[in-house]
């Protein structure tokens, strides 16, 4: 077994994406996961760019991964001064990263037209800065930029640069195909070359400009390379990059004699893939190979017919070997599944008419745009509506929310009329938007009766545009998340064209779940 | 030069994608599209599984293609029966296809297991059948199902029935990766064997769940293959087929030696690939190779700053090439080059005090959680702005936006008063949501004065709340893109602690930029 480093730059290159934007917290909450996974480098960011990626160093600092080494992006030290005066080079020390990665020119093209510096310059920019943090004591990982267009340009000059790195004490060369353009056989011939040449671990690093960075990681491999680089999902500038997703149930599942993650299962990559997704608050792609919705999706009745006796015969792999799972019609054998296990946790004996009723109710409920993943609370209330268990603690006689604005800031109120145990509460509140404006008036209305909801708070608010053609008109998905004083924390969602009635079902979903948990408690 | 042939099955294989659903006449303009580029062969469908797939051929047997060849789908012969008495068969022949292509079982497992005959009986449904449509005068182009797989399994069997299908005068021998799970060494290894093996000339048809199916079909070709199925954007069933618009790119402008649509240039393949998108009702994969509006996007300062001067060393191939554009971004990595870029295409000159006050601002918005990447009319608006060449149209007086629900479904009503030429405009509209009767409000104010505003249309509207942990307080951003009746479209972009006014923002910005292109338009 071939052990195969993963090299997770979803933070730094993925953010490069069109639309790709990550909050400190989301980098943090994105590589604490990718910690649990198991990934071998995290590539936190380039601190030197912004104070954002500068800060998250100090959070992990502070706060260190338990698996992951974290590693820090820069530049090599600018020409004409020495490592220890570039401010490049004290902001990678600040970020008390571990790892230390570097990118340098491996084009003789890009040395003169876009650095600017002589081809022996470049070298010694290169070499030096490797060498200044290797004294300093960190390890550093070199990333060869236009590696592949350099080496097809003037090999000599580009293996020059590699075995400088090598030589300055870099642990790992990475090969780098920055413009996406290169074909599997080159990559094959190149990596195959540069592993015979350089004394260290060879690593390769595609994107995917011709929709060949997964087929190209691979050939990497194949030809030597043990250290690939990519992100989840493929998020990155342009085409992406290389979709560790992908390249991760390749080489575990797929070909001969590589190992990645320390042998760990790959059976979280659809959850950590999904997860990504919610963080960075994108859509999955459906057709994502391995963990979309659809990669295990099957139509056509003889097709089905066949895969319920040979399944694997229509299946490259089984579904749950990469925390998948198969879809036949509709989600009707997936639904099934998912109802019996909720039913059975809200302690609903197993009545088939009532489960049928249920299947067919959240199969309509997902055709109007409702997902339930990310939304257990209302999922749970859902079942016991149907099965006729649901006592709602309050009545909803209007609501009322206006915002208006002169020009300044906007002032919002709401206000909510209730009957509470057949007595009416009618109470108004402002807030920085609608929603807040209703929160705060619900709570009002509430407290009195159950004074148990100062214990939670809303801790997150995702807004979705379902069918965008509409635009303003189409659906919107609100979900909302509640935490509990004892740390439990619940979703909830609402769909409808009004964002602030979808905004409004999943508000009391969350209200009235925490109150029937409240009932429980109190043995009711 | 060797010619690949292209045979596109968009509207038989693609139409399984889910999300896809083509209309009679949306398969016809499709159709006629194809063959306009030069495709060499259409399959138009399964005549057999439905009347719209029969009407479709019985369209384009009135009205026959210029250039490609059209081809029916269907099975082999069910067992025990002639071909003259099959049903399916029947069904072929009367769609008047010039090409009939048969899929035809390669593994001993599936015969067994799933066709339920014997070995041999599934060699006489093969060659039985392509000798009846051939003495029929019909080409016969034989799909191989699980051909990889089979011949994996039972190399000798396998080849047995490609033999059949050859001698039995099918024209085209295509390799089916049915589930999508060879790896492209297998994938030449195997088509390597056939070539040799078989007769006639080899096709590749392949499936993405390994997200290989690009790289396995470039394998095939250069294994032998001279025939390439798939489908326009890799529309397809899981996770698509091999997407033909990167599959003809690399082998006219990637790979050396192929020849494809007759070598005629590939500058239409961005304007196929987005046709295609447009009847289908999808909208674009911004991240799509070689032709997204990402492909050829830069963002990132020191990046930008080298692709002005040199483009070609960060593209991989010219965007012209295959008919798509190159693009600078303006984000949060950007430096001083980014927003020259911009204020040149504003047509502003190069003021580098100005040029630092807008870096300035961009930055301070950027932290406040505005993007511009998927705004640049509200970019080219703050330039204009910070320039003080922004003449506003119209002045808000103010708006006021309610929701009420009494239980059943809400009610939204917006007013918006405005000043438009020193004369107030004071309206009032119902909408879906607040959004939506702003929208409408805002228009009765405007459209006196500015008629032209009937012509633009909101497209997409986005939400994202930036900092979720304040949850309903948190601060949110819109991004509304608006289409003009030439088609051009724009986004903007709103960012507020109320959804309600960072809508506000984003839609008058689009307003205002529709009016300042009539202006220009106007020669004002």
């Amino acid at each position: 077994m071939q052990r195969i480093e993963i090299y997770d730059t979803t933070l730094r290159d993925g953010a490069q994406g069109e639309g790709v934007n990550f909050s400190l917290d989301d980098k943090v909450l994105i590589a604490r996961r990718l910690d649990e996974v198991g990934v071998d480098f995290i590539e936190g960011g380039y601190p030197l760019s912004n104070p954002k990626d500068a800060e998250f160093f100090q959070r992990i600092a502070a706060e260190p991964l338990a698996n992951s080494q974290v590693c820090a992006f820069g530049m090599t030290r600018r020409r004409g001064m020495t490592p220890a005066e570039d401010p490049g080079m004290k902001s990678l020390m600040d970020s008390q990263a571990p790892v230390i990665t570097i990118v340098g020119k491996t084009s003789a093209f890009h040395v003169e037209e876009v650095l600017r510096v002589s081809e022996q310059e470049n070298i010694d920019m290169i070499a030096e800065t490797i060498a200044y943090f290797v004294g300093e004591g960190r390890r550093v990982i070199y990333d060869a930029e236009h590696c592949f267009d350099g080496l097809k340009l003037n090999e000599e000059y580009g293996l020059k640069t590699l075995k400088a790195a090598a030589d300055a004490g870099a642990m790992r060369i990475v090969m780098c195909d920055t413009n996406g353009g290169t074909m599997p056989e080159e990559i094959a011939r190149y990596v195959n070359l540069v592993a015979g040449a350089v004394d260290k671990p060879v690593g390769i690093h595609t994107h995917n400009d011709c929709e060949l960075a997964v087929a190209n990681s691979l050939a990497g491999v194949d030809a030597g390379a043990t250290h690939v680089q990519g992100t989840i999902n493929g998020f990155g500038e342009r085409c992406g990059n290389a979709d560790l997703i992908s390249v991760m149930a390749n080489l575990a599942l797929k070909k001969q004699g590589y190992e990645v993650l320390g042998g760990a299962q790959t059976d979280h990559l659809t959850e950590l893939s999904r997860y990504v997704y919610e963080i960075a608050n994108m859509g999955y792609r459906t057709s994502q190979p391995f963990v979309g919705a659809s990669a295990f999706a099957h139509k056509g009745g003889m097709h089905v017919h066949a895969v319920n006796r040979v399944a694997h015969s229509y299946e490259h792999i089984p579904p749950e070997s990469v925390g998948n799972e198969r879809r036949v019609l509709v989600s009707e054998l997936s639904g099934r599944s998912n109802i019996l296990a909720m039913a059975t946790k809200l302690n609903l004996q197993e009545d088939k008419e009532l489960m049928d009723r249920i299947l067919r109710e959240v199969v309509e409920l997902e055709n109007q745009g409702y997902q339930f993943e990310a939304a257990e609370a209302s999922f749970a209330l859902l079942v016991q509506r149907i099965a006729g268990t649901f006592a709602p603690h309050f009545e909803l006689v209007k609501y009322h929310a206006s915002t208006e604005s002169r020009g300044g800031s906007p002032l919002t109120e709401a206000t909510v009329k209730l009957l509470v145990d057949d007595e009416v509460q009618h109470r108004v509140a402002e807030g920085d938007g609608p929603i807040n404006a209703l929160d705060g008036a619900l709570r009002k209305a509430l407290k009195g009766r159950f004074p148990a909801l100062q214990q939670m708070q809303l801790v997150d608010y995702k807004v979705r545009v379902i069918n965008s053609e509409a635009a303003t008109a189409a659906s919107v998905r609100v979900i909302i998340e509640s935490r509990d004083a004892d740390g439990e924390t619940w979703g909830t969602v609402g769909v409808n064209e009004n964002i602030i009635q979808a905004s409004w079902d999943a508000l009391v979903d969350s209200f009235e779940y925490k109150l029937a948990k409240e009932s429980r408690a109190a043995g009711g």
